[in-house]
């Protein structure tokens, strides 16, 4: 009988791993807040809120195994569910990556560069850490930040008053602010024998502290990939980890600082859709559910622009050769990931188009970052 | 808004049809006597027959244009909602395909030759027919025949009576037996502005007359391809064709032969999954939709492998680096396509997967007549 993956979360992500396990047969359950989160479009949902016990309890009779669209799903929740169900990835990887202190001192512990930072508990401890870390800095909340919400950049020490008045009073972190040259990702996945696999290196522009584009295979990593691919199994290994996670890594003067891991599939991936054999979203349902890993190979170049806010129009971008338009059903709001394009093909073709699109959609800004690279 | 399409017929066609138009942002509601057919999995499916016309009223109103799973859709049916929202392909179109003397008759008008035929609508026409055809021969019913059902072939006149028995009393029609070297089809689409694409073209061997096995690109096609394409325009434009449609072609000492037209996206394109820049689910459901067509350019070399009336276990196959895995939701029976696999790649890479599948799914017989293609 058919595998039924129930999903806590019901945006994006949740839809695309909907649409990625259906062709193997798999049936999805969804579980959000929202009776229209955009999931829905494509796959079942029960509108329930996340500590609902006796929907949860239902929930767990449904399904075969839970997984994540959303990594900031209660451990209360996620501890409810792996008593009755298998939960992956386990509840132990998301309370580390729901808490940038334990996340950062696991990272350090597993021999990985980070930047320095320190906890923050108190006004008195913000200068302490400030002390010990220098500014220019960033203060922010340890759990429940995302796309740069619960942040607060200090350019001198003079500043740790309005950040304290910002985020005082929650657990925070502070972390030393880190000039890199560029961002790089690290997509994988591990399954529930232990198999590991990565994509290839992505490299990510940000807006507004918002994914912009990625570029992947990101250019010039040779050297750094060992040790980014070799870091993030260590780091699934000891976790027990199962299922597709990211690692942002900071590319500073040649060398790697790790600066977070998103415990689910990630939008610096989502170009492995079209850009590679198996995409993140396949493996992901793959191994929660206990399934051989698909090939992780590259097919080409790729180029991913996120539309944030709304979507731009979509004929100019249908009407090119190498490029791939994915609209998430989401009512268009400031902020909201509401869809993006993969630009999939030889790295001329990938750059021709993407001359195009920055004139046709007008989207200079955020294609421009992105050609010098390719 | 979204564009809602809605299909007629919930089988595995909507189904893929869907989960390629659910990346676009397309809506679809499906019709379907049964409320359980596979394409529910993934879209909101209205259980009713196709004669239903309080439920065919209201799905029109639900939905902004309307195409087809299933082309044996009663022209009825697709007349009523062509009356109240768009229909493609246009009823005209499924009435010429529905009737194999129709269809015939009009690739003979548009300049293409086909196996000889005449129409059998008593005992002595058959005789007359066989008169004028000779044996071997395929007595057909005219209409609502796929996959081999409806059909009875004549070694000599000596075997009119059985095959009369057989199927006397439909309307009939007798086609020449044509003893062809190989069976290519064209998956071409064209759009609502009049924009035509053809893949390339697919090489197709059969099992007890369902399919069996493609490959794309079918090899050492050059000579024939120009015909094809031409002809596969020719016959979407007098009829104002939009979706996909396919050509089964035969190839007999070099020259073709047109055998049918499906008006649909069909069995012998799955393999544009993986195997093409823009599948054609995706080009189906653009051109219905208005929107531009994607790119059909292949990616490599495939090899479609139909699972029929049961799936193999698809832990070899998902162990596979350049194979992918379509389990369409079914229940097994006999005679049942419940799902198919493609196997796309450089062909070296396909030959050696295909010897391995070949071992472990234990379907040398499938895979045996393919491999000496690649």
């Amino acid at each position: 009988m058919a595998v039924t993956i129930g999903i806590l979360g019901g945006g994006q992500l949740a839809r695309m791993m909907a649409i990625a396990g259906a062709p193997l047969g798999m049936r999805f359950l969804v579980l959000d807040g929202d009776a229209d989160a955009c999931a829905s479009q494509v796959a079942p949902l029960v509108a329930a809120r996340y500590d609902d016990l006796d929907a949860l309890e239902s929930f767990a009779k449904r399904v075969d195994v839970v997984t994540f669209d959303f990594e900031n799903v209660p451990a209360s929740t996620a501890e409810f569910l792996a008593s009755r169900v298998p939960v992956f990835p386990n509840p132990r990887s998301l309370a580390v990556a729901q808490d940038r202190f334990a996340e950062k001192t696991l990272f350090r512990e597993l021999g990985f560069d980070t930047p320095d930072f320190a906890t923050v508990d108190t006004r008195a401890d913000l200068d302490a850490a400030l002390e010990k870390i220098g500014a220019p800095a960033i203060l922010k909340t340890r759990r429940l930040g995302y796309d740069g919400k619960g942040q607060f950049r200090l350019r001198s020490p003079a500043d740790a008053n309005a950040a304290w008045a910002a985020l005082g009073g929650s657990a925070l972190i502070l972390e030393s602010f880190v000039p890199f040259d560029r961002e790089i990702s690290v997509i994988a996945v591990r399954g529930r024998d232990g198999a590991f696999a990565t994509y290839a290196l992505t490299q990510n522009w940000h807006e507004n502290a918002i994914l912009s584009a990625s570029l992947a295979p990101a250019p010039d990593v040779a050297v750094l990939e060992k040790d980014a691919f070799a870091f993030a199994r260590r780091l699934a290994d000891s976790l027990d980890y199962v299922g597709v996670f990211a690692l942002e890594l900071f590319v500073k003067q040649g060398s790697l600082l790790a600066n977070e891991m998103a415990p689910r599939v990630h939008n610096s991936g989502h170009w492995t859709i079209e850009g590679a054999t198996t995409s993140q979203f396949e493996n992901h349902v793959r191994a929660v559910a206990g399934l051989p890993l698909g090939s992780t190979r590259a097919r080409g170049t790729s180029v991913m622009l996120n539309w944030v806010g709304s979507l731009p129009d979509s004929r100019p971008l249908l009407s090119e050769p190498v490029a791939h338009w994915h609209d998430y059903g989401k009512t268009p709001r400031d902020g909201r990931k509401v869809g993006h394009a993969t630009i999939c093909g030889e790295p001329s073709e990938v750059k021709s188009c993407l001359s195009r699109l920055a004139r046709s959609l007008d989207r200079a800004a955020q294609v421009g970052p992105v050609v010098p690279a390719l």
